[in-house]
C-alpha cells in the first residue's frame, strides 16, 4: 500500500521503465522495493532521486557497506521503520553480519544520549573544534 | 562555557580524576574535552557514561573508524553542533579523509531526504523486508 | 483506538459536544476524526486545542490549501504517520492536486537533504542574512 | 536580536502591552523573555501563545516543578538552545536543585538512546502494552 | 516480532539470564518485555543497557514515578510507538493518573510548538539566560 | 567559516565556477550563497545538489514562493539556524510578507504539537484516510 498504490513495471509508461531497469541492472536484482514503486507516479522525482542516489552509493572514498551502514545508523535515528527494514536488508546484502549490526545500532544509541546531553549541559565547542580542515 | 562550568583537571575530585586519567590513557591524548568536563559535575554520570562510550566504540567487528563516522553522521543527522565538531576531529584522528567525509555527508543527506519520502508517500514495507534475520 | 479509546458524541458530555459541534460546523462536515475523541479526555485541552487550531487555520495572510500543505510539510518532516495520513485528506480537500502532493514531497526531502549537510560542513550564516527584517 | 527586532513594553500596542502585564502578574517577574518580544509583532500569536502556555503550565495534576522539566527535557531532546536556556532557568525558579538536573539529563539521554535501539531492532509492542488505560 | 526474534528466558544462556533475573527482581514482576529480548542477542549491549537504565532510573534526587514521566516525555516528543506504549505503562505503574497524564501531553505538545517559534523568529537567547549556574 | 573553508568564484576549478554561474544566472543574483561555496570542495555533490534543487524549486504545479515557504517550514521544524535564516531571505525575495510569516510560523508550531499529541494518545489512522488516492 501507499498514497498513491504502487506503479508496477507492466503498468509503467517508458521513462519510468527505464529507470526501473537502471535499478535492476545497477543492483543485479530482479524486483523494484515499493520505495521506487511509490514515487513513480512522479517520473522525474524517480530518475532525479535514482539519479543521485545511484551516484552517492556508488563505491568511492568510502565502499559500499560502509555506506549502506551509515544509511541506517541515520534511519534508525529518524526512526523511519521502512528505511530502517529495507537498509538493514541492503546492508547485509552488501555484508554487514550480525555483530556488526549490534555494533552499529550501540552506536546510534549512544550519539542520540550524548547529543541531547551537550545541548542539555550547553556546553560550548572546544578551540580545538573549531579549526576549519588544513590544505 | 557550560551550564555549571568545567571541571579542570586539578579541581576535581578523586573520582573524576580517576575517569579523566582513563580517557587520556585509551585515547593516548593529554587534553580532556569539554563534553567531559561539563558533566562531571555529576561524576556518577561521567563514569557511566565514559565506560558505556569506552566499551561502544572499542575495536569488534566494526572498526574504530567506522564507529567514529557512524557516530558523525547520527550527529549531523540530529544537527548537534558540538558533536558534529568534535567527532568529525576525532574521526578525522581515526583515519576519515576529505573525500570520506565527503561522501559520508552526501549519505546523510539521501538517507534524510528519502527517510521523509517514504513516509510521505506512506510506503508500505515489502514483504521481503519483513523476515526475521535468518539463523 | 487510542489510549482511552475514543469519546463518542452520543457518550459525551455538553462541554464536548459543544466543541464536537463547532468543528463540525467550521468544516462543514458531519464526522470528527479521531484525533479530537481520543483527547476528548481531556475536554479542556480539547477545547484549547480545536481554539488554537481555528484561528490558525482560518484564511488570512495564507490562503487555507497553503496552510494545510505546511501543515503536511512538517508532519511528513517529523515522520507522524497519523499526521501525513489525516493532513494529506485535509490538503486534498481543500484544493490539492497530486502534481502539488509530488512538488511538495520533493520539497521536503530536500530540505531535509541540505538541512544536514548545512550543519556537517559546519557552514556559518551568511552576513547577508543576518539583518532583521526592515520595517 | 529576533528576525522583527523585540517589542518593547513602551513601544508595544495596547493590546500586547496587556499580554505583557498578564506574563509578568502571572510570573511576579518584572521583565520579558525575549521570545514574548519577538513573537508581538504578531498580537494574536502573542495572545494565543500565552493564553494557552498559562493555562497549561498552570498547577494541576502535576506541579508547576514537574511541568517545568518535562518542558526542558523535551527542550533538551529536539536541541532548541533558547528553549533549554530559559526552560533551565524556570526550572530552578520553581525549585529544581543541581542534583535534579542532573537526574533528568540522565533520563533524557537515555530515552534518546533506547527510542532509537527499539526502532532499529524492530521491536513489536508487547501484548500486554496495547490494551487501553482502563476506565 | 524483532529483527532477530525474541530471545525467551528458556532459550537464554546464563548472562542473559542474570540479567533478565535481576530486571524482574529490581521491578518486581515475572515478564520481561520485548525490547530486552529483542536485544539480547547481544549480550554485553543487553547487560550495559541494563546497567545503565537501573541507575539512572533508581530513586534519587527525582523520584521513580517523575523520571517515568520525563522518559515518557522525550518518547512521545520523538514519536517512538513502542516507547510510549511502554512507559505509559511504567508510568501508570508508578502512579501517574489519567490527569496527570492528560497535563504531561499538553506540555509536550506545548513545548514542541515553542522550540519551533522560537527558533523560527530567530530569537537570541536573554542575557539573564546566559549565566552559568551559580555554585 | 565552515569546514572547509570557503570556495570563492576566483578559486574555484572551471566545473565549480560552471555551477556558480548558473547558480547566478538562474536566481538573478551577482553572490553566491555559503552553502554553495562550502560544499564546492566536492564539486560532484555542488553539482548534484544544485542540479536537484534547481529542478524542484522550479515553477510548476506549486509556485516558487509557496515551495519557498514549504522549505522554511521544513527547516524551522528541523531547528536549523542556517536553513531558517537562507530560506527566510529566499521566501522574502519570492514575495513573503511578515503577515504570511507570522502565520507559517504559527501553523509550524501547531502542527509540532498536535504531531506529538497524536503519538502520546497512541491515536490509530481514521478509516477514512486509508484509502489510496482515487485516480
Amino acid at each position: 500500500m501507499a498514497l498513491f498504490g504502487l506503479v508496477e513495471y507492466e503498468d509503467a509508461p517508458p521513462e519510468v521503465r527505464a529507470v526501473y531497469d537502471d535499478i535492476m541492472a545497477t543492483r543485479k536484482v530482479d524486483t523494484i522495493n515499493n520505495f521506487w514503486k511509490a514515487i513513480a507516479h512522479d517520473p522525474a522525482a524517480l530518475k532525479r532521486t535514482w539519479e543521485s542516489l545511484k551516484q552517492i552509493m556508488a563505491p568511492g572514498a568510502l565502499d559500499p557497506l560502509t555506506k549502506e551502514m551509515i544509511y541506517l545508523a541515520v534511519s534508525a535515528s529518524n526512526q523511519c521503520n521502512y528505511c530502517i527494514a529495507s537498509h538493514t536488508a541492503a546492508a547485509r546484502k552488501a555484508g554487514m553480519t550480525a555483530g556488526m549490526f549490534h555494533e552499529l545500532m550501540a552506536v546510534v544509541g549512544m550519539a542520540n544520549a550524548t547529543n541531547r546531553m551537550v545541548n542539555g549541559y550547553q556546553v560550548e565547542v572546544d578551540e580545538a573544534f573549531r579549526r576549519e580542515w588544513p590544505k
